[in-house]
């Protein structure tokens, strides 16, 4: 398994970075970079833990000792087992300080390898090639590599209000093909954490209007000649360890990437061509990225409980009945999110492919609920802080012998040393009220699949319609008799081979 | 297994009661109460369907067929067992339109007879009696005869700025003592669903101030001497089935009790006297009924869902997407309910008494979350009906030949029949906009232990402490070191008895 | 001024009614109607008061002493003296139990007569004729008279998805036409109130595809031959006066009329035909019926802020600091919702009629603001009350000799008399948990323009759009360059007439 | 008047500051603080601009032209000129990015002249100076010198859970007194902007258990000798002008204050030694910061309102109904906050020194609906922008040659020019997403008296209880009788002169 060392190693391979104004010479040492970097390296270190071994690792059919982003979940145990090396890997990261880890990236690979036969056939402009091997081949490299492939999906905004202006975009797409393989220009908005990968996943969203020269879903070397990185400021303070916990630990950027004709041999590319292809991949190919992200607010919602908690025993406000009131909000949303990921996790099913998938509404539903109520809680949590979470000495005020006394007296409650409130204040404040925790807090919105889309694709769904059984019950109530399903709805309009990625069930 | 005719029969016994202004002579047949008497009769009905034979019964260890409802879970299948029996009773009564059916009161009962000892052992004033055998006794007598005891648990509201106030109040209290058994007088306040139960389950619920002799816990018959049932008005329609299809189902009251002298044999005594060990049981005794609470509210949200997809289509709004997205609120409120059930079931435990049971803080979470929601929700399916929740004609009127062309016009949409519309706006109506459905909304909010004070009682618990482990995430994001765990803590000092209804593990 | 007796008396004219499945041969005496008439009557007897004599009346220009509800207001201090006519009649007829009283109905007028000329240049199919006199000479009529025009402007539900629904909708529409007049046959559908009016002031609403034919807007009599109303069932509680002290004021009702073959002279037309001029008119028309029901929402407000003070300080939950937090939280309803009145008097302009009509926008955002938050104030009052909305005796009970001295201890708390513990709860319950308060809320919530379609209009006026100055701070902040202000936008392109009844300036 | 030349040279006065860990020799030219400094430099500078003589001065009974900060209203005309000339300040300064600018800080001054008999008649410990005089010139003292007194009132926070935790906090308090004035010690905790004022306006609020000693205001040179400012890090970002338009404005810092035996004389000691007088004026001080503090959350709601319009409109979403309606919740926010700044205005009183206050009910409640709703339409506002508020491209990456056609094409809708796009993300990245922007939320949550605390004291006036005239409307609706008006309620035992400050009506 590879090292933190090694990953580090193999970022300094000329790829071209740019963050902010700044060229970065070397992701690995840049100032501009190097936390994040060394934050990744950590995971990668993770798995070298012997205490950690169980968790982090297993053994494969092969008896080959792997990182467990590479199991398979075949039943609700082993999806318990995966879940447990997410949430060791986000405990020790920062709570979710690195919301695109690799085991994250990669886990859209889960969808790929499960059922890749439609990918390949379903393509336009292939000349028929069987796209499956390489599929499998790349799968395989990133798994004997324990590489970090970065999803690069987001398309550039276009006008919204005409579908026409689609064409028009500076998408990637294709602009020739030969017999080694394709060559694309274009740009991709946003690739979390582009900068900090081995390869980068190329893909795309279906948008009304898309050609089928946009639709391109390949594997591509962050180092490609073509390949420019471009990234917003980096929200990270390097070096600020003891001021800025969190923001220390570095920014996983959000990279915009020109692709200027870069070629792809046709073993890299997964599927070509297809918009109507194109268009059931939006959730599906993310439904383990937001299974993880449910896994991810859960343990945030823990870290936002145990900071007020924290916070409130050393102000005293805690002893305050309706303070303790206003805490134990943090409790419930704690446990509605556990509740979305245990019910997902029991109300699973098997794919085409072998693979125990969570159920899928469940933990879309998980991330909804999280998303209705983080804005409101973050201002909860801030306001059982008071002023605790912005005016609070620095730690050279604090060193300071002159100002000791004060600030000793200034920090002291009723339970816990002066001392560690600073502690709590300074990640309360990195979390929730910084460039970095509202780029985070960011992430989570529009990561993978927007809410309003998750709200759109599931109303689609054939369980979710008035015709439905869902609506038995009303019916029932209503004393209306049950209608005669409909042979053929939009939804089973839909390839059976999606739908077999939402549940072995009820269509 | 009792019929709904025994039922039926036995409720002519002579109890006192008076409906508003009415004096009732017979429950099962005067104009206020006998629709509910048909829909408990309906109840006991159900376990003699063919059918639902396996979901309504089983066989114990006796080889005797007895209904679900004395049924104990012993690991989680058996749990989900349970569930399908309530959520089997809920479908086929209304939705929900019975919440104090049988098979709920009697839940209280489970925690009983799980670890009886201490109910006696802590008791205060018993001259020394073991209360244990007359607790399993009444216990059988419920099982074997398939009785119904209502919960009457709920105090006179007493001045809440003093605690001396309530030594004063007219709460049920001994008024002597003697070798047969003790004499109570006074008031329970709300006892739901009284009027039509065998029995009473007289009970009580700590506050400051609460003196021993106030302090009774003990089963008494509907039509023992001195008890007398006063009820607010009813809010059933007897005999309006066409127009007001749930109101017309009946109302099962929230009965005010009155004891005047009611004597009560030792065997029928489950505690005496003891205010700490009333403090035991607020929540605990009731977890039970809250279990079912949430199943309640799960199904609820799934009515709620089906009239909102039925009245959309039928009005053609749900063509459009904004409206979709509204209604995919009530899939995601149908999906955060559910996750809460099926996740207190995995993370179930076993008691003392070797039943398996549901995580207690996952399903008070999910009662909370349906709490805070509801309203909106509600307001949100009222909007989304527009006018049809209120304007829409009688079915008098839409039999009326002249009226009729005029009113298939008005009530027909793109999908469904016209007057299925008529049907689909009565359920709404009913449950959603009348002295019926409105009622039943308050229940929701009152029934056994309300949100604010679960959510002090969670707070209280060793789990949800700042110096417990739900914080050390925080104190590891934080860097700082965990303290030493108390030996001792308010929750730890409560009776281990009490506490290992919690849960098996974690203290 | 009209006496309540003859508004009683003019009643019964042989007008065809149905509530329910009943025919209502007088609505002044009989059972379903006549507390609703007596209530209307009552509102005319309020002019009579001489202690009330200088906020009911006014003298005119003539010296005629007239309602004040015929008053024209021109300038902010003669604005404000209705107001606080309105208020006058909010707070004598139960905080708002006739929300269709005739003040409300008849101030529809003022925008017609405020600039009556187009509403007849603008018309389609009248030959010519001018409807200017006729629409005058009709409101002389309604003001010599004090009549009482209730306006049925809703029209069918049509299927929303598709435009073409709208003509094969049973709306009202022209027949046929002739010298002296025109037919209509066709059905409104909810015409408030219209039961206990004079008139029916007909009128549309624009939807796409609407006909020439379905735009009528005219002056009917309540007993004009072809008129029946039907009506749902009705939702007061005629006679219970003292346990329904609300309800038993009576219903309004929600009248469907048909109108069948309905001649209407040329002379009681006040526009024909044009699609155009009727889609100017969703909003416009209303905005004085808009304006008096953020009076009356405001003077509900202050009825729900009173309550809440009344039931806590009764039941003693006052004194404890988080309930006073969550009573202040009404104080704040209140506030908010006279700012909107007094700060839309405040920034009122003068019509082209010489009326100063207060700012659209304010009020229309008052109305939002209190849609959006009141099921949550709602369900807070009801909270906060706990059972006592729901579980307190008849006064039956009450006068029991054998029930009193239980009844008094549990209704006794820290201040006021038992007995009014009774009167306190039963306004509680008519107003929030009853058929009649839930119907007075839906009305709220569908009186003349939905809030999605206030929202919908106000981004199209002049001055809300990204062009518009609205958007200057924001370009400043931005150091983005004021744009060219198009010559014709959307809104400037709507008729001017139209225009000057939003505001004087800014255009 | 002051130039802005003038106050940057007299912040050259010896002060010990520092930001974080280094100490600032002239606060007027370091890079930590030298921006904000420049900002309230274009304050004073403002005033000498022609083109807004009219609104930013005014000529005195004296003849002499002075900055409207020294401006007192009288009529409710006056009321609105000096509101235009807040709002003129908040339009020219960022639209609040400067809270707490001079004439902010000056107003609590309106509340000492406008009856300083009892301050002086109140104090203990003064040997019975006239502290009048001292009041008086310190205020002319400021209005010749147009100068800046920061307010210092907000002291440490002690263990809240006990009142005696008070006495023991580091507290400024008195340490002894002589002939010639008093001698301090002890810390503020928060004084917002002190660093950048003239003078500190020492204060403290009342709570149980603060001794005589802690009770001290008075007027303190920022540079006494014992005087050292201690700062949190700073927000801003100097020099970044182009990337970050709002933050490297500077940053107004929150200041904690050490005072080290400092000598006040006795003519800048306003009021000592009584707690009962501090108690009245928590709020009341704070009024006229408050009615500005509404003025500001409008001006700020109008800027988000005005972002929203123009980053839809760029992007093309604003073409789509659903955003358009999500668009005109701004709408709403921005006229319920005119609403509330309108209305307290219009309902404005007379104070006993002459002056014409604004309704103070009216602008706290305004306030406390700016801070229920800001976290909920900031969320709204981002999730509006989508990834522009985060994902886009720096001012270099923008002047890059080789990056511009990609980065001109993502920037591209169908309004409004590419680089327009980049100049308002930078806008809602900075007020939204950053350090500065959440600084400044939090400041908004806490300046001068937090929500709680505001409906706390709101519920101890007289006019809102139970017994007093607002429930009235409810006892009339229950039937109930009004009460005797108590002679003496709690809030009528306040000082006279204290309530004279609420409203000049209604005790």
């Amino acid at each position: 398994m590879r090292t933190g060392k090694e990953y580090l190693e193999a970022l300094n391979d000329g790829r071209r970075v740019w963050v902010g104004d700044e060229f970065i010479d070397n992701v690995a040492t840049h100032p501009k970079t190097r936390a994040f970097a060394k934050l990744t390296a950590d995971f990668y270190d993770l798995h070298h833990r012997p205490e950690l071994e169980d968790v982090m690792t297993f053994v494969d059919e092969d008896g080959v000792r792997r990182s467990m982003m590479w199991f398979k979940p075949t039943d609700k145990e082993s999806l318990r087992r995966k879940r447990r090396y997410h949430e060791t890997v986000l405990r020790n990261l920062g709570a979710g300080a690195a919301p695109r880890s690799p085991d994250v990236n990669n886990s859209v690979f889960r969808t790929y390898v499960d059922d890749p036969r439609p990918w390949s056939d379903q393509s336009v402009g292939t000349d028929g090639r069987d796209l499956v091997p390489g599929i499998l081949e790349f799968c395989d490299l990133l798994r004997e590599g324990d590489l970090n492939a970065a999803i690069a999906f987001v398309d550039p905004q276009t006008d919204r209000s005409r579908d026409s202006a689609q064409a028009e975009s500076p998408n990637v797409h294709v602009v020739s093909t030969n017999d080694d393989g394709i060559v694309v220009s274009g740009v991709k908005s946003v690739a979390t954490g582009a900068v900090f990968a081995d390869y980068i996943n190329l893909g795309t969203f279906y948008k009304p209007g898309v050609t089928s020269e946009q639709i391109v879903f390949a594997g591509v070397p962050a180092n490609a000649p073509g390949v420019t990185m471009i990234n917003r400021e980096a929200n990270g303070r390097d070096g600020e360890e003891t001021e800025h916990p969190m923001s220390s630990q570095g920014d996983e950027l959000d990279t915009t990437i020109i692709f200027d004709n870069v070629f792809i041999p046709w073993e890299r590319v997964f599927h070509l061509g297809n918009p109507e292809h194109a268009s059931y991949y939006p959730q599906r190919v993310f439904d383990w990225v937001h299974y993880q992200a449910v896994v991810r607010e859960m343990v945030r919602a823990e870290l936002m409980l145990g900071l007020a908690l924290l916070i409130t025993e050393h102000t005293g406000t805690y002893a305050i009945p309706p303070v303790r009131a206003r805490v134990s909000q943090f409790v419930g949303f704690m446990q509605t999110l556990k509740a979305h990921v245990v019910a997902s996790e029991e109300d699973g099913f098997m794919t085409p492919g072998g693979t125990y998938k969570p159920n899928v509404l469940m933990f879309d539903f998980g991330r909804v609920f999280y998303l209705e109520n983080i804005s409101r809680l973050t201002a909860e949590l801030l306001d059982l802080c008071g002023r605790a979470s912005l005016v609070f000495p620095t730690e050279g005020q604090w060193q300071n012998p002159e100002f000791r006394p004060w600030l000793e007296a200034l920090q002291s409650g009723p339970v816990g040393r002066p001392h560690d409130r600073l502690k709590i204040s300074r990640v309360i404040r990195d979390y929730f009220m910084s460039d970095w925790g509202d780029r985070m807090a960011a992430f989570e919105g529009f990561n993978g699949t927007p809410i309003l889309l998750i709200r759109e694709l599931t109303i689609r769904r054939a369980e979710i319609s008035a015709a439905g059984p869902i609506a038995d019950l009303a019916r029932s109530i209503c004393g209306i008799e049950n209608p005669e399903r409909p042979e053929q709805t939009e939804y089973l309009a839909q390839a059976e081979y999606a739908r077999l990625q939402d549940s072995a069930a009820g269509r």
